[in-house]
This record gives C-alpha cells, sequence and structure tokens, in this order.
C-alpha cells in the first residue's frame, strides 16, 4: 500500500534576523566580487546569532500553530527531522517540545535523521501512524544551523549554507477532502558514504580530540562533483519507477519541490528530468542550503505565495548525505 | 489501531572483546574494594579498541543474517536506532549499510533516536510500515559506544555504562503464525531534559569550542535521582493504561525486558511495578547500561538461553532522557 490519507495542515517558518550577503561573504573569503552570487547562487542566506535549534523550531511550530488555530494540546506526537541537533543527548524534539512549553505535555518526542532528507523521511514515517490511527496530528519539525560547522576555506561549501527551520502539522485527512500522499521511496548507496560528511563529533572522533591539526575534520566537507554525478545517474529512472507504481509522471506534478542542495546542481537536475521552468522551485537564493529545513521552508514559501493550492500534486525531491536520494508525491 | 502483524525473526548481538571489571574501575577510580559492584552492580561491561559504531552494527546484524538464512539483499530498509551516533554526517545507518558490503544496494538507511528508548521507537515506527506493506523485512540496530563520552569524575555514571550492538530483523508475520505487536506507547515531559545530557558536541556548544574548562560538558552527565523519581511517577499508570486498551496486564506478560538504566533503578521499578522475581530481566551486570542497545542485546540473552519461546508474551520497557518513558508489549 503506497497511498496515505494525511494531509499538510498548516505550515511555519523561521528566519534568524542576521542577514549574510553574497558580498559579504567575497569580502570574508577575499573572493572576487560577484563570486558567491555567481558561483554559489546565494545572494542572501541567514546565520543565528543566539537562537538555538530548538529555539528556531519552536518559533516555527508556533507559527504552524497560530496558522490552524490550535495549540500543543491538539498534537500527539513531535518529530525533528534534522541532519544537525542541538546537543549529542538529549534529542532535539525533546527541547523543542521544552521551548513549545511541553514540559508536563506527555507529547511523544523524538528524532528522525537522514541528513538533507530528513524532513521528508519523517513525513514518510509518520505518515503511515496517523493512516493507521496510532496519532491524529504530528508536528513535524527541521531546525538547521550549519553556519557553526562550516569550513571556511572551502569556498565552494562553506558559500551555499544558511541556517533556518520550519515545520508542519500533518493530520488524518477530513472525510470530505482529498488531500493523500501518493507514494514515497528512498534509496542509500552508502559507495557516497563519505562524498558529504562531517566525520568528528560522535563516538568516531570525539570533540575532545578536537586540535588544530584535525580541526577541519569537526567541519562539513562534500564533493559536489561526485554527488551530483551520482545522483543524476540514479534520480530519473528512481522518479519514474516511484511514480509509475501508482499511475502518475512527473509531467502530472504542478510543481516540484526540491532540496536546495545547490544552485548549478539543481540546475542540472531540473534539465536531466526534463522539468519545465517554473515548475521547480528554487529558494536557494534568498535560504542558501538549510539541510533537512530547506524542503519544508520552500514549500511554506509556496503555500504562502499561492503558487500551490489544495488540489494540486506536488512532488518533494532530494538528495542527502548517506548518500541517499528521496522523493514523495502528494496532493496538497 | 494498536495492533501490527510483525514478527521478530532473528537477532544478533556484538560485545567488544575489551572486558573492564568492577574491579578494573575501583582502582581506576580510587574507589573501596567492591564499591562498583556493590553500587553500580556492573560486574563486567565491555569497551570498544579499534572498533566502530558502524563495525559493531554490522557485525550484530550478520549474527542476525546468519541466524535466519538471509542476506542483506533481503533487507528492505536499515534502520540504526541508536542515542549515539558515529559522526556527526552522515547518519550511522548509511555507516551500517556500507560495513555490511551494501555500497550499491540503495537499500533505505537512515537514523531514529529517542536516547535510551532509540530500539523500540525504532521497532514502533517501522512495524507500521511492514503492516502497511510498505516493508517486508527491516533491520533495526542499535550500536553504542559509550565509554569515549563518559566523565570519570562521576563515579554514579561512569561505573554504569558498556558499549556493545544488537541487531533484530522484524518482517512481516507469516500467515500461518501469530506472532504480533499488542501495542506500544511512549511519553515524553522534557521538564526532564536536562536531567541527563551531553550538552556539547552538536550545534549548540560546537567541538571547536572545547577547552580544559568545559570539558565536562562534552560528556555525559545524569541526576539519577531525578530521573528515578520521575519515572516512579508516571511508569505505573502508563503501563496499566497502554495495556488496558488492548485488554492486557502486566500480569500476562512472561518476561519484561527492562532498559538497563542502573541496577539500584531497575530493583526500585521492578518493585513499584509489582513485578514477580524472575520476569524482569536484568542483564546490566554483564554488559553496564548500553543505552538503545540495552534492550536488544537483553532480548538476545533471553531468546538464546531459552528464557523466552515462540508464543510467549514480552514486554520493552524503558525510560530515557529527554525525559521519556516507553513500551511495548508483543507477542514473540
Amino acid at each position: 500500500m503506497q497511498s496515505r490519507s494525511v494531509k499538510i495542515l498548516s505550515i511555519g517558518k523561521y528566519l534568524p534576523k542576521r542577514k549574510i550577503y553574497a558580498e559579504d561573504l567575497d569580502k570574508k573569503l577575499n573572493l572576487p566580487e560577484g563570486w558567491t552570487a555567481e558561483k554559489a547562487g546565494v545572494l542572501v542566506r541567514h546565520y543565528v546569532e543566539n537562537e538555538t535549534s530548538s529555539k528556531m523550531g519552536a518559533l516555527a511550530a508556533k507559527e504552524a500553530f497560530d496558522s490552524a488555530g490550535l495549540t500543543l494540546e491538539d498534537i500527539d506526537c513531535i518529530v525533528c527531522a534534522s541532519g544537525t541537533g542541538e546537543q549529542e543527548i538529549p534529542c532535539t524534539a525533546s527541547l523543542i517540545q521544552k521551548e513549545l512549553g511541553g514540559e508536563y505535555s506527555g507529547i511523544p518526542s523524538f528524532d528522525i535523521n537522514s541528513t538533507c532528507l530528513s524532513f521528508v523521511t519523517g513525513m514518510d514515517l509518520l505518515s503511515y501512524l496517523i493512516d493507521a490511527g496510532r496519532y491524529n496530528r504530528v508536528l513535524v519539525v527541521s531546525s538547521e544551523i550549519t553556519s557553526v560547522g562550516l569550513n571556511w576555506d572551502d569556498k565552494e561549501s562553506c558559500t551555499l549554507f544558511g541556517d533556518g527551520a520550519a515545520a508542519v502539522i500533518i493530520e488524518k485527512t477530513p472525510e470530505n477532502e482529498t488531500s493523500k500522499i501518493f507514494c514515497s521511496d528512498m534509496k542509500t548507496y552508502s559507495k557516497g558514504a563519505h562524498y558529504s560528511e562531517i566525520k568528528g563529533g560522535g563516538t568516531k572522533l570525539h570533540s575532545r580530540e578536537y586540535s588544530e591539526n584535525n580541526k577541519n575534520d569537526f567541519l562539513f566537507y562534500m564533493d559536489g562533483k561526485k554527488l551530483y554525478k551520482m545522483s543524476a545517474q540514479i534520480l530519473p529512472a528512481f522518479i519514474e519507477n516511484m511514480l509509475k507504481k501508482v499511475n502518475l509522471s512527473l509531467s502530472d506534478m504542478e510543481l516540484v519541490i526540491p532540496h536546495q542542495a545547490s544552485f548549478m546542481a539543481m540546475k542540472l537536475t531540473q534539465k536531466n528530468l526534463n522539468i519545465p521552468e517554473g515548475k521547480f522551485l528554487y529558494t536557494i537564493g534568498h535560504h542558501g542550503n538549510t539541510v533537512a529545513a530547506s524542503i519544508p521552508m520552500a514549500l511554506y514559501d509556496a503555500i504562502e505565495s499561492g503558487r500551490i493550492k489544495r488540489g494540486d500534486k506536488i512532488m518533494f525531491l532530494g538528495t542527502s548525505a548517506g548518500m541517499s536520494v528521496g522523493a514523495m508525491a502528494f496532493e496538497y
């Protein structure tokens, strides 16, 4: 069974106040004027000042609550679906629950992590629990702080990323409505497990081993070319197979909301998949790559601007460290 | 709907070779002879030498494959359900896939984290996807390296923990069999979010800020008394309510397999819940607290020793950082 009666009820977004423009990074990195805008395609991204991941997630969630006229009490489960975490222990979802004032709420809270695809994986998994009646409404939050882990010696990667959060309330589709998830799929090819990574900070290279000599091991690394090449080979058949099983094709989609990996990779992916201009959403120019928050932040923009409306067929699509590809097609 | 037609098909366990005895810790920590054995109740625990989390997880998984006569090709999804991770990026499940030789397998791989309850949460979530037909067989791996993050100035916590891994293959119950999950539940009370934690290593206190002054912030902290007090208040009603919904009670359980938090807390919990001697499994004496791997490692011992057999009603039960309580009742 692929289809699930699940509806995206409401959504919220949080962007830190501090704006970092392409020109700022050109100067910081001693790059020729215009380099960041042209090569990274990110004109502005936001960095946290004193915001924590849980604070950003809670602020995005509050907007989603307000938009739906709901409060925390109406929520049966909180999932933090992010590639970065606030602390090693406990899971970030607990910290978000605390920020939301739910200290005594008892609402089950846990994390799901597939790096940049975490939001899609989180919504995918929880949709089965909603469809089966275990939970009625679930809050899925992606909140990412990338700015603390960038390698300023690597201009290709450090110019791409931004901080931000988005939160979505999903629920069982009301009886007289038609919102649904048609299908979703994910494939992981660990051949590319080290094409993008942060080696340190976990149990293999503990923080206590941090030194001048290995400091880059605690920062983000990616080989964008290898990642793109691998995803380009996999994606066309992956998408076609996923949609074929439910008698859909890419041309049925009103809008494709991709992970905002990098402007260049996105342009090539759009071409590779033959997706017409205007049907492939770019928000990287004003958000940067915000890891798992990229897709729900872009969804927020699409909904707010009226670009999508109830009844539209939409597809999430992305690649992530792992290396994984993932997608979900749904009626909004 | 609470019940799911899901069967634990097979299980594997991996313990690092290096044994650390209670006497070793008494000496290391300048404690009176017998202190660790008496207070922590852990006579021996295992610490990694050069094993990584993914290596341990893969070795446990291989035993589960062999035991079921299966190979990686028979698996539809790999979940790493652990409280500790090998690297910041990517998720540990990808690294386990790689260790298992699945570099080109495409098997979807991601992490689920609710600290010590991660295994229960992982099995809980994925059971819905199996029941709905999305996946037929899922590998759930808990692999934990605690020894790198212990605070040797805190004898109450550092004497409790060990390293280890367990892996379980769960599948759709074959038509002529009766294995099933009766019910499962989780509650998170973030009032206790900071009662046990590792503050550093995430985005709030990045590894680069590690110093002599704040080094303990990168190590495990717990206030065992506060945690126990909170869980003791919550657990009795939590368990009763969960079981009542499916017309079961604690006395129907052949065996309760609890998270091996600490010997003292477990003894008190057993008494608090009125569970008779012999029906509450202790493995902490030879494993220590291995975070999320505690429950599946104990399950392994119970199966291997013949303590449980097909048809038995079993309950997983635990508390975790967050602070959360969780449980699952199933027919093995």
